[in-house]
């Protein structure tokens, strides 16, 4: 079986070294040897041990019938879309690692692979090396899946660990991240939960059953997480995390991409650096944890060829596609509902917490002795809706009592 | 697709619920219905939803072409046995949660499914509702699996949870988790292990492509293990959980089940309850690890369901079947290597201190103050083989300065 590489770029030129280095056991578990024939770049790599492999003209790998699955590891939603249409049109599988491609045009492209009776897979998109698409629309196919909450994205995670552990802030942590290429030169992707929403927005959709639109998913990132959160946090025996939730109302789906306090009891709390995790709740399984590392070259190849693979070895054809409901199938944010962890700066602290409980009942104070914070009230509040939660801490932010809302934290419920 | 279920105890009566629950979800996933035609057991359930199921004459399954699928979920070697060949030789396809049956006769099983052009799955026989058999076999096509670590039993570790949380005693805690329905009467198979050897031996054939034979993994069980040696772990910040490893050692396969001291870095140290986990090794995807409930009816009949949807999707043949080796294809357990926790009651402290050192070289002491022992001294050994291990062990019973050696367990490297 041949295959072509569009790309040569990280994932790109790791998926030529996983068939590579392990071709014998591949042709084992696929029943057949995978070779490369040809791989698509604009630049040049004359040191590169796929060098004679090659091409500028994508004529060379579409119009060749000898190859049958075509790798797409390209990123963005331009020349990589304009690709996989043609290579899917050409009666050929797709593979990508491409998480924004399937997220933003997936419907589509899922369509025209089974129009042309191919398949277009992504198991790489999401959770680098984790298996997590193939397990959970194979393996968990006889649960109803309710909710999906995760860690899905390395940097942050990565920069997040570092703050609690060197006691650095953000801007620190995330010049380590760049420095030691965990994170690139413009973070914002990563950082302001994109890239997670990307990925949410896929597991929802396979989960459910029918599309999730990323752009519809309620997204915060880290930036304005400090020392101090976490130390609040700490002395709720909990971390702070970039989670990911979605889950099953009513008749709807929700989800969101937020910081969150994560209780020491939770599994994903012990998730570190750059791992990613995600918890699968279903109805006859109860919660199922997938653990391991969320990128990285060799990760997020293997993962491409694992369904490189699955194409050779069940010859399979894309029959389930994420259609889009007519009506809108997502929980208004406004409606949905949550508990916080907020911050508040006092003029006046007795007073302030008059206010506080006058505006949000009955809450629990966190107590923590931080450096240079003297004049803090912070308090989890009770489960409302986040609208609720809006007006309550504009009403708080008018209060005379109080000089200012330092920050306001949603708590990751069990 | 028409399917029977042997056995209608907790998993085979989970499976029909199952089915009868999400039948609309597991059609979609399947491609067709999927529907319980019999079910054969010698017992009466006149209140069951499905006693209109009920058969006590195998031949109304075996001999009717309708039935192309047959799940067993009798257990056991006997019946378990006769009705998987009968049922594979009829060109029926078999599903199981019996891992006593793969661990042991798997190698004949596989070749007799191969042979007749049919499936024997078996997802639910490892880590009950966690998705591992698929996505080692499947998902982790890419890599080179290296080896594998796992708690793979829900007794035991409910069990050693229990007593660190609660400090009781073992057999406190082992009537505690039979009253709670999570140990059966004689829990035998459970706490020396039995059932977690099978398990590794299972997941290690998958992941070396070749037959382990479960007789010859060398297993020790929890019965021995104290409070005690749990506040000894808890000083050197680990804490202790029955782990089985296997992995590959140059030509040959290394397998142990044993009671682990596990620090508390370590993914497993946070798996509690009857929680099971598994991480795989590979050498592009790093470690993942899988995470969720061991057991219980509802986890593991979506286990045996999952399998079922495989074979009506795919219409999967069974391919890939363990060879026995002609030679031995273990390391000897002696000459495998570890690190150990050592605990002894000294007649004379620091003559005990140094018959300790010259017998094992530099050591670390463990220091934990634990009420009512104040004779003992514990230290961890640096690593050696086993026979070496137990060489030095014998010699130091034989020291006048030494009383008793109280435990010996093993360390779990990183």
């Amino acid at each position: 079986m041949d295959i072509a590489i569009l790309g040569y770029g990280v994932v790109g030129s790791g998926v030529a070294e996983v068939i590579r280095k392990n071709g014998r056991s591949i042709a084992d578990r696929a029943g057949e040897q995978i070779r490369v024939r040809k791989i698509l770049d604009i630049r040049d790599f004359p040191d590169s041990p796929d060098r004679e492999l090659m091409t500028r003209d994508p004529g060379e790998i579409f119009g060749d019938p000898g190859i049958k699955i075509v790798v797409e590891t390209i990123g963005g939603t331009g020349a990589a879309r304009e690709f996989t249409i043609r290579a899917l049109s050409a009666g050929k599988h797709v593979v990508t690692s491409n998480k924004e491609l399937v997220a933003v045009h997936g419907p589509e492209l899922l369509k025209l692979a089974a129009d042309n009776g191919v398949s277009y897979l992504f198991e790489a998109s999401v959770g680098g090396g984790i298996p997590i698409i193939r397990p959970l629309s194979q393996c968990l196919a006889a649960n109803v899946i309710n909710g999906i909450t995760g860690i899905l994205n390395g940097t942050t995670n990565y920069i997040l660990t570092k703050m609690r552990r060197e006691n650095c802030s953000f801007e620190e942590a995330l010049k380590n991240a760049q420095q030691n290429g965990y994170a690139e030169a413009d973070p914002t992707a990563d950082v302001e939960g994109h890239d997670t929403c990307r990925k949410i927005a896929i597991l929802s959709s396979i989960a459910f059953n029918e599309y999730v639109d990323c752009s519809r998913i309620h997204t915060e990132g880290i930036s304005r997480i400090t020392l101090a959160d976490m130390l609040y946090a700490e002395a709720m025996d909990s971390v702070i995390k970039l989670i990911a939730v979605s889950r099953r109302e009513g008749d709807r789906i929700f989800a969101r991409v937020s910081p969150a306090v994560v209780s020491r009891e939770h599994p994903l709390a012990g998730v570190e650096d750059v791992f990613n995790a995600i918890v699968v709740s279903g109805d006859a399984i109860g919660d199922a944890m997938f653990y391991g590392r969320g990128a990285g070259k060799l990760p997020t190849a293997s993962a491409v060829v694992a369904d490189v693979i699955d194409i050779v070895k069940h010859n399979e054809r894309t029959k389930m596609v994420w259609q889009r409901r007519e009506t809108d199938n997502m929980v208004p944010f406004g409606d949905s509902v949550t508990r916080c962890l907020v911050r508040a700066k006092a003029r006046d602290r007795s007073e302030a917490a008059a206010d506080i409980e006058r505006l949000f009942g009955q809450v629990d104070h966190v107590r923590a002795d931080i450096k240079g914070i003297d004049d803090e009230l912070a308090f989890t509040t009770s489960r409302m809706t986040e609208s609720s939660l809006a007006e309550r801490i504009a009403a708080l932010k008018q209060m005379k009592s109080v000089k200012e809302v330092v920050n306001v934290i949603r708590i990751l419920e069990p």
